[in-house]
């Protein structure tokens, strides 16, 4: 028996219903469907009315084990990637445990942004790899509605509310996670922050009134280091583990932007056929884009292929994660 | 060669200058140095008058680092487990790595409550253990007084300010982590919570009003969940580690109520001279308590000690890592 690695067993989204359009934003904000597509890619995001963070994982969670046809009380290890926990403490992934029924499961809410699912993925694989684990959920989930200013039209397109979650098993057939590259610079905070609600500015009416607790992005700042980085590390992951632009099969990008998404296939020499994008969809889910991408894609995946997971987010937070397909 | 473990090669506190004593309480609520003596054992707390977690963690680190002859640009992943992050994102992690130069690392906000530390310590473990990193550093910060209610004189006086680091390496003598149990019980949250700052409770005028961006705790219950389980899981992992009360060296246990503590130590059979108590000094600094405790011990502490660190807080989460002292 070789190595053992961890593997993606399964995957499930959740959504919510309702469905906020390009049009819906211009009744709202001076923005139009025209703006919005040209320079995001966006056509339409999902909203959540009621309910927190942990009740779109949860959703994801009992669809992805009855699809599996796993016991809740088999999860031992639950992470959550989120910038909207239900709450500043406990953690989502206490409730989340409570809500699946996970009883047997420690777990811990994992905060870097829309780095957050490559960051928990790679920790999740280290519970596995080292044998500590046999079943572990990695959740990415974002309720972004609940920090989006509506009368920032710069943001307020951009984000979505959705939950993905991925069960990670062992494999000793040589798939699953086979590499990372995770980076992070926090010189670069202040262009993407919820300026308050934490210890530096806790909460209070005046940071009500100026609208601190609100997502703030400086976009062209972002954009450009977003582009150069996420670009950089998934060119570099590729020459690490010596991938030609054929022996990759998938790149599966933070939707965070079509255009940052474009030029970080072209850097990998990647055709559009071989990248993953739901951004149309559902916008920018923070931490869910990435298992959202691999559960529209599930069915095209097959065994082996060689997947490259990229991201780019607030920190500055960025990296890349290289598997192989377990089926 | 063995199993390469992960040693704990260092350990550092920073705790702000501000002492603020029972006595200082009394004037504010209606409490006094009797009662809380008698309920708590907490004499005195610290209280950061300026600054955010991670100018705690960021010294913390400094003095680490610069104690162990480390530059900062050789660690490759920073993990703080904190309640009080500067801001719903980006991560402390991201801020404190650039406050301490640390510019080749990557690093994630973990938060599970009071058993921050311990879930923490046990994830910085796996990286170690899997050789993806050599060296890994594992805060616990929490800058407590910018969520406490000083109208509540059941909460204001349990809680302080501080910070402690650690620095884990890779190990081939037997030393370092060795074990852990940990455990989450989420139909406990509603005991001890901060209920409004998250997606099911936005920050709005009403929830400042209304002081829900504070500590909620119900004493009582979660007193009863504390010292049943903190002890249990104690006696639980000397068990399966085989170990006897003469057999360990050391408790160190998180310090929120020095009646817990006793109540674990009994249970685990362990005289006074064994169990780590600075609670008289600092009250309960939730994901610090633990590192501040093995910086205040570690001139006893001696290459080879059997110790056993056990905690419990909000979620519930608690449990208990089972290590041997490096040096």
């Amino acid at each position: 028996m070789g190595k053992i690695t961890a593997a993606i067993t399964g995957v499930q989204g959740y959504l919510p219903k309702d469905v906020m359009t390009n049009e819906d934003l211009a009744k709202i904000v001076d923005t139009s469907d025209e703006w919005i597509t040209t320079r995001t890619g966006i056509k339409e995001r999902r909203v959540m009315r009621d309910g927190a963070s942990s009740d779109m994982a949860a959703e994801a969670v009992k669809a992805l084990l009855e699809k599996k046809g796993v016991d809740p009380s088999e999860i031992e290890l639950v992470i959550v990637a989120t910038v909207t926990p239900d709450y500043p403490f406990p953690s989502t992934a206490n409730v989340v445990c409570d809500k699946a029924g996970m009883k047997n499961a420690w777990g811990f809410d994992l905060n870097s942004a829309c780095s957050g699912f490559i960051y928990a993925l790679s920790t999740g694989a280290q519970f596995i790899e080292t044998g500590r684990h046999k079943k572990v959920l990695v959740i990415g989930v974002d309720k972004m509605t609940s920090i989006i200013d509506y009368q920032d039209r710069t943001t307020c397109v951009i984000f979505g509310d959705g939950a993905g979650a991925v069960l990670l098993e062992p494999n000793d057939e040589g798939n699953g996670v086979l590499d990372y590259i995770l980076r992070s610079d926090g010189s670069g905070r202040q262009y993407l922050i919820q300026p308050a609600g934490g210890s530096a500015c806790p909460p209070s009416h005046q940071s009500v009134e100026e609208r601190m607790h609100f997502v703030k992005q400086e976009g062209k700042q972002v954009f450009k280091f977003a582009v150069t980085n996420m670009a950089d590390v998934s060119a570099e992951i590729m020459e690490k583990n010596n991938l030609s632009s054929d022996d990759v099969d998938w790149l599966v990008p933070h939707q965070a932007n079509l255009r940052i998404i474009d030029a970080t296939a072209d850097r990998m020499g990647l055709t559009k056929e071989k990248v993953m994008i739901n951004i149309q969809k559902y916008g920018n889910t923070t931490a869910a884009t990435l298992p959202l991408c691999l559960w529209d894609y599930e069915n095209q995946l097959k065994k082996g292929d060689n997947v490259i997971l990229s991201a780019f987010g607030g920190g500055f937070t960025w990296g890349a994660v290289y598997l192989k397909w377990a089926y």
